[in-house]
C-alpha cells in the first residue's frame, strides 16, 4: 500500500512530506492507522543530527496513537479494530528482562530497533524509486500507516481521544513512571523537580498522584509558573533569583533535602544539583533527561556513602502493554490531565513548524493530527 | 582516673604512649575498659595528616571492645560488668534518622563528635598537664579506659573474645551490612568486590552469607586469592593480567554483569568501573571506600538511565546497638568467620608497628589487646 508520511531524508534537514510504499504487516507485526502522534525532543534531537546513532532516511515519531488495520500471521493479543499506542520499549514477556521485577527494558528486539529495522532485520517502508526507508524506535509514527511488532503495541480502550491519548506513548508515562514505577515515591514526600517542560510536568502530576507533600519546581523560566502550578507544583524556585548556592537554597526550603529529586533537564550540572540537594541519608535522585553525546555526571563519592542514591529511568520505568493502558484509564477518570498540555494541533503538513514551536520554547506538546 | 594511651599528638607524627587523666562518665556516658582495638585504615588517615578534618591532640580508634566500669546519670540500657562494642554511628533511637529506617545515620551526637567531643561539648581525656585531648569518631579506642555515650554503645553477650569481636566495631560490619543492610542481596545474586583487603573480604562472607550464586574478587594483588577464596570468593580477576577492557571483561564473566557490585578500593576510578561492570537494567553499584579528599567520581548518565544504580554506605548500614549484637551472635554461631583475618596481635605499646605493617601489606587486621 501507499501511505503519506513526513521523512527525514538527512540529518539537519527539514522533514519532507511525500507519498512512501509500505508492505503488510509480516509473522508477529501489526499494521497500525495512526491516528495521531506527538512531537518529542528525542524526534528532533535525531532530525537535528546531534543523535550519533541517527539513521537516514527514516521516518521518525514515537509518541503515536491509532487503530489496528491488519495482524500478520501468529498474532494473538491484537484484532482489527483495537485502538493501540506504539511502544520504543516493548514488552516481550518472555526475555530475561521482562522476566525480571527490577526492570521494563526489554531486550527481545532491541538489536534491530536500534538499526531502524524491524525484528526480521528488514524494514517495511521505502521510497516510491524503492529505496529502503528506516523505522524509528520501533515506532514511526510519523506517517498515516505503520507497521509494528506485536510486543510493542499497548491495547486501550477506545473511547479515549487520539490526539491527548498519543502522548501517553512517551511523555506521560516517562514523568508520571518515573515516580510511580521508579522512585516508588511514597505519600507525604518531599520532591524537586529541575525542568518544567512537558516531562517536568508529567513528573509534577505523578507526585501528585503519589501524595507529595511538597513538589518544588526548578526551572529559569518564571513564564513556566502557572502552568506547573496547575500541575501540583507547591514551591517555585528560579535559579537565578536565589542569592548563593542554589543547593544549599534547595535543601533549606525542603527541611534537610528532598525525599527525592528528578532531572527533567538532560543537563549535566543541573543532574548534580538534584543529587546533592537530595536528603542526607535517604535522598534519591532520578535522572529522566537525555544528555548529549559524551557529557559526563560527577560528585564527590560522600554525596553517596552519606546515603544518596543515583538512579535513572527510561519510558519511567513503565511496562508498556502493562501500564500503558492503566494511564489511559487515569486520564479517562480524571486522575491526571493531558489536555492543558497539548498545546498545539497540527496536520502532517505542518510538521515541522512543530519544531519550530518546540525551539521557540511555544508548545508543551504539539499534536499532529491525521 | 589516669589511664594509658596511645595519643595522636600532631597530624604526621607517631603515636606517643602516655599515661593520661580520664574524667568519670557524666549524664548519659558510660566509663569503658578497652579490652582490645583493631587498627582501621580510616585511624591511620587521620594520624597521617590526610584527613583533612583530622583534629590534634587526639585519642584515635574506633574499632574496639571492653567491660562497662561505671554508668554516668541517666543511663539505664547498660550495667557495670556489661560487655560493649563502641559505635562510631551511634543509634539514639529517637532523631529523625533513627525514626526513618531508610538510613542508619543517626545524626544525635554528630556536630560534637566529629569535632572531638562528647555531646556535652567538652573532652574527659587531659595531658598530665591538663592539656585537652579530643576524642575521635566518638570513640578513642587507643586507650586502655575510655569514655563513651550511652547511645553509641552495643552491649553485647559476654562468653565473646573481645580480640576477635572488636573488629566488628568497624570492618566485619561494614563489609557484611553493606551486603545485607544497603544492597539487599538475594539469594542466587552475581556480584564483584572490589579490593580484596579486611572490607573486601567481609563483603565476600557477607555474600556468602546471603546466597550469592557467583563472587568475583578483583585485586591486583595475586597474594590475596588464598584468603578471598577461604572467604567464598568462586572468581577472582587480576586487572593487570585482563587484555583489553575490564569492564567487558566483567560483563562477560557474569554473564551481562553483576546484580550487585562493591567498591572497597576507595579509588574513584575503580568506582567507576564497579558502576559500569553492573548489569543493565538492575545492578546496583555500591561505595563502600573512602575516596581521598576532592577526588570525584563521573560516569556517563546514559549508565543510569539504563537501570544501574549508584549507591554508598557508612557502617554498613548498620544500627549499631541493634545489630552489632546479632553480627557478634553470627560469629559465635559460626556462621561468619572472624579469626583468620586477625593477623596481627600487639601490645599497645607496639601500636605504630601495626601502622608499619598495615603499610606493608602484612596484615589484614592488627589489634591491640590491653
Ligand atoms: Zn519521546
Ligand atoms: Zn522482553
Ligand atoms: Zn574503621
Ligand atoms: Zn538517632
Amino acid at each position: 500500500m501507499r501511505t503519506k508520511a513526513a521523512v527525514a531524508v538527512a540529518a539537519g534537514k527539514p522533514l519532507e512530506i511525500m507519498e512512501v510504499n509500505l508492505e503488510g504487516p509480516r509473522a508477529g507485526e501489526v499494521l497500525v492507522e495512526i491516528k495521531a502522534t506527538g512531537l518529542c525532543h528525542t524526534d528532533e534531537f535525531t532530525r537535528s543530527g546531534d543523535d550519533p546513532e541517527g539513521i537516514f532516511p527514516a521516518i521518525l515519531g514515537h509518541e503515536g496513537a491509532g487503530v489496528v488495520i491488519e495482524v500478520g500471521e501468529g498474532v494473538t493479543s491484537l484484532a482489527v479494530g483495537d485502538h493501540v499506542i506504539p511502544l520504543y520499549t516493548p514488552e516481550c514477556r518472555e526475555c530475561e528482562y521482562c522476566l525480571n521485577p527490577k526492570t521494563n527494558l526489554c531486550q527481545k528486539i532491541r538489536s534491530t530497533q536500534g538499526a531502524g529495522l524491524l525484528p526480521d532485520g528488514s524494514t517495511r517502508f521505502s521510497m516510491l524509486d524503492g529505496t529502503p526507508i528506516h523505522h524509528y524506535m520501533g515506532c514511526s509514527t510519523f506517517a498515516n500507516h505503520t507497521v509494528v511488532p506485536e510486543i510493542a503495541l499497548a491495547k486501550v480502550r477506545k473511547d479515549a481521544p487520539f490526539d491527548t491519548i498519543c502522548y501517553i506513548g512517551c511523555g506521560v508515562t516517562t514523568g508520571i513512571g518515573a515516580v510511580i514505577n521508579t522512585a516508588k515515591v511514597e505519600i507525604g514526600s518531599r520532591a524537586i523537580v529541575f525542568g518544567l517542560g512537558g516531562i517536568g510536568l508529567n513528573v509534577i502530576q505523578g507526585l501528585r498522584l503519589a501524595g507529595a507533600d511538597q513538589i518544588v519546581g526548578v526551572d529559569l523560566n518564571e513564564g513556566k509558573v502557572e502552568m506547573a502550578t496547575r500541575f501540583g507544583m507547591t514551591d517555585f524556585v528560579n535559579p537565578s533569583k536565589v542569592d548563593g548556592d542554589l543547593v544549599a537554597h534547595l535543601v533549606g526550603l525542603t527541611g534537610g533535602g528532598a525525599d527525592y529529586t528528578f532531572d527533567a533537564t538532560g543537563n549535566v550540572q543541573v543532574m548534580r544539583t538534584a543529587l546533592e540537594s537530595a536528603h542526607k541519608g535517604w535522598g534519591e535522585s532520578i535522572i529522566i533527561g537525555v544528555a548529549p553525546a559524551g557529557a559526563e555526571i560527577s560528585t564527590r563519592p560522600f554525596q553517596l556513602v552519606t546515603g544518596r542514591s543515583w538512579r535513572g529511568t527510561a519510558f519511567g520505568g513503565a511496562r508498556g502493554r502493562t501500564d500503558v493502558p492503566r494511564i489511559v484509564d487515569w486520564y479517562m477518570d480524571g486522575k491526571i490531565e493531558i489536555d492543558p498540555m497539548i498545546t498545539h494541533k497540527l496536520s502532517l503538513d505542518e510538521i515541522n513548524h512543530g519544531f519550530d514551536l518546540m525551539h521557540e520554547g511555544k508548545s508543551i506538546r504539539a499534536v499532529v493530527v491525521f
